[in-house]
């Protein structure tokens, strides 16, 4: 059974908009890793897991899929930077 | 098999607008988790679960993909917040 | 192997617009629970599987991605009900 | 390994336009059934699979995406058919 | 462990733009098929895996998802070849 | 459990405009891919993985999905490369 919790700050900052891709693509990876933090927060347990999970590329790729889509939205907020570029 | 039942209020509020991404990511989240609850809500079931399924790491990221997608549309329909940046 | 079954009606009332977001979000999983009906439609097989499936929060998570794509579909068409809010 | 072969026609008609949501519905479900025996096409194997895959969620909950996702594509070439609702 | 290796052309003709619907449907083929191979490139090992890969429905439904990514992303590029409807 | 690691670089370039297609496309795989670096990036433990992980279909198809989703980001910024076709 998944656990969710509203946390304090789902997105730093409090907005989608950065300077540039770099930046986004770090917002991006910030929101994947809360949103997994908010739905399953107890620390202990998370620390507990056996070091393999890490281990697996499916998992990686997995997160990986995650941050696409969470990157794929800021872009189109930030009109994919191409004042920037 | 999965059982779908229509519950009263799929999205609180009745909207897709919010005033700050922040409210739109809780958003995201919580059309998320009534989905979910919404095609098996038998609570009394998901309560009997082990807790192993909270440590999954693997279904801690397939969660957020759903609330990957699911703030991908509230970040469209609020035109990305752009004039609160 | 997967069976396809062209059913009869696979959108009820033949149109993407609804009034509200809500009816929105329920036409989303209508639309989902429908495809997968026409994917494997033999009633009797879907009864006769173990109910353990019901119990997985990871085919749960699946099937809210299902709905999560179908409702991202049903927003654009509706223009996310801009009007309503 | 998968197997990928060029069909004879991916896309019947030839086209993404369709007159009502309806029939956009069936293209998708026919264009993500033929997206399958275009990668694997051998009749004879598809056939000697157990039954059992037909009766997973699962497997029907992932045929269910790949409609979803073709239906996006269709929906959004016809312009969610607004003048049709 | 993944590896990925940049090859020579992963997109043929240097283009998304293509005639009709068809070509574009196989050019999204041929950029998955490329994709896939790009990251894991020895076609003797590929060619050493058993031949239960090319059964499993749940391969190819996870192949016919890329597609319809690689499809839904081409189908934006020619503007749905509403012209040649 | 896995650990994220913000890099130096997440976008080579700092831009997501390319000059072709095929550009675009290689900055898709890159990105994949520092996105899995970043996640987990012991490179002793990722070199200490079996060599089975790159033989499963899955694994590759996962990751093809996940390039899929980096381009369609990118073709969008480059309006699909519409000026070079």
């Amino acid at each position: 059974m998944l656990i969710w919790r509203k946390t304090m700050e789902m997105i730093p900052g409090g907005t989608l908009i950065t300077a540039t891709p770099e930046e986004g693509r770090q917002l991006a990876m910030t929101m994947a890793r809360k949103s997994i933090g908010a739905i399953q927060p107890e620390a202990e347990v998370r620390k507990a897991l056996p070091p393999k999970y890490a281990n697996s590329p499916d998992s990686l790729t997995a997160a990986a899929q995650v941050v696409a889509l969470e990157f794929a939205t800021i872009a189109a907020a930030n009109k994919y930077w191409r004042k920037n570029s």
